[in-house]
């Protein structure tokens, strides 16, 4: 067996043999090696459900490859709304020809990625489609969490919430960008790729008072500030120099003419507190990434938009991105 | 907006419209209205987690398309571990160039079948990749139940069980590969695509002793048949009159050189009940299907196959399906 092939889908001895062979012995937990059509867990109850499925293109990438980042994402919507992500679901589409080597590779980098994020893969599907059908592999994992901080919702973002962010943005979109133009960099830049889970733990159990969360994907911080402030008509004013920017991907930016508070993150989230509690969370943050920093408010109710103040006291409104973005960055 | 673009994957304007205008205004639910990371449920405290990822071609089939199979699917994994399915998750890829009546059909399909089987869509995600990466559509749904009736669960097969089939076997693979062969059908064969759920629940409420079920999807019959067999090491012994089979998938199969029981099915589940529950077991069955039967029984714990025995006596070992089966059934 050294490439999959069609009947690795067909329901047949050559399935079982990769399920039973390659993919429980990988992921080794006695759910999956119970084999029934569901896992049966025992949760708390009140949990988050959450869903992604990732077909970035290429598959490996500096920082990480398309197993990291399907554990990391829906991982990580499981923390912004306060979950302890416990199990994922691990479904695989892979195209005839795929090398076995490319795929065991996938599936330890997935394994590491959900030992590190203390989770387990307790259930999963593979269908493989004729070469040509897909590209490579696409992988959709959904996970269930415990809901162990209460009401950190959208709808809970109140007038006078002090917005913080984890880290610099834009280095997964400029990893990905930089790897499909074949700039040959000189730098190091690695795709921020990596679970939130303790972060976010850690700030839930300090007692931060946390309005809403979200990691800033695809659309970027632009995306996520915009969505904020139209979700119930917010006026975010944000200081562009607490933007924490790598030169690298400024440099990547500058040159093929992308904006950077819209390229994707895949470990950075945006988080809205308290005002009483903007230092204590800085605090904590910066134990974990030290560029994290306080990035603005939200100054009113009266207008939606997302108001950029920059070093020198003029502003702009910070427009939602639209058109020919990244496809394909996760 | 007439067809999928690149930019409905990109994390601007342009998905916003796609995910708040088509698929929420589709779906319809106050939960995915909410607008966070992942969804929040509150449910009992011992649940089923299941998913699957769906890549049928053609999409749509006698009987069925991509968006009720998906549901069914994950809503019959469900039900198979004794679990009332209550949430689903819906990720879809979709190939830029896709036709937006055909994603609306879809859609619409997809709602249609969770409204009959009493479940919401509570997450999801949208992926676009270029013409040519995936073939028009893939779905992933996964999906949340709460366990209503303990051990339905493989390991608790017993020697002494009786066997039953919920109706005839083959014709969701029979309708898919007549589709492909352009088989000019005479006949009406459509797909046995439906969820279990009410059967299922119908099964549990009445009290009947249900030691483990599944449906018989890639595979069919035959895959089930023999992993239970091989699961404990049991041998497995079923009358081949009993086995209901409609005449159009026996025309199919002796045309195409197929073996019915090995045709997947999507609404049809083999269970195996205490032997003093079989006839109220059947009568349930029968209520939903008159071609419900029992078909054998767990005869030993000494070695294990499935024993196929006929109308005169002979019998023969069913073998586990291998090598050219239908892939992309499903």
């Amino acid at each position: 067996m050294q490439k999959i092939m069609l009947s690795h889908g067909g329901g047949g001895e050559e399935m079982n043999e990769l399920i039973n062979g390659l993919i429980f012995e990988t992921f080794n937990n006695e759910i999956l090696k119970d084999s029934n059509d569901s896992a049966i867990l025992s949760l708390g109850s009140k949990i988050a459900f959450s869903t992604d499925s990732f077909v970035v293109t290429p598959i490996k990438f500096s920082g990480g490859d398309i197993g990291k980042i399907a554990v990391c994402g829906t991982v990580n919507d499981l923390s912004m709304v306060g979950a302890d992500a416990k199990y994922l679901s691990c479904s695989l589409i892979l195209e005839e020809g795929l090398e076995i080597f490319e795929l065991k590779e996938i599936l330890n980098s997935i394994k590491k990625t959900a030992d590190e994020a203390g989770v387990s893969i307790v259930c999963g599907d593979t269908k493989v489609v004729p070469n040509g059908s897909c590209d490579k592999i696409f992988i959709n994992t959904s996970g269930i969490g415990e809901i162990i901080c209460d009401k950190i919702e959208l709808k809970n973002l109140k007038v006078g919430a002090k917005i913080l962010l984890s880290g610099d943005v834009g280095r997964h979109g400029a990893v990905i960008l930089a790897s499909r133009e074949e700039l040959a960099l000189q730098s190091e830049l690695k795709s921020d790729c990596k679970p939130l889970k303790n972060v976010v733990l850690d700030l839930i159990n300090s007692g931060v008072k946390l309005q809403c969360m979200r990691d800033a994907t695809r659309g970027g911080l632009s995306a996520v500030l915009n969505e904020w402030a139209n979700f119930k008509g917010f006026e975010l004013k944000v200081y562009e120099e607490k933007i924490a920017l790598s030169d690298e991907v400024v440099g990547i930016c500058e040159l093929l003419g992308f904006e950077a508070y819209e390229l994707a993150n895949e470990g950075t989230f945006v988080l809205a507190v308290d005002p009483s509690d903007e230092q204590k969370a800085l605090e904590i943050l910066q134990k974990y990434n030290s560029l994290a920093s306080i990035i603005g408010e939200v100054v009113s109710d009266k207008k939606a938009g997302v108001l950029l103040e920059n070093a020198y006291g003029s502003s702009r409104y910070l427009e939602p991105p639209k058109g020919e973005l990244l496809p394909r960055i996760c």
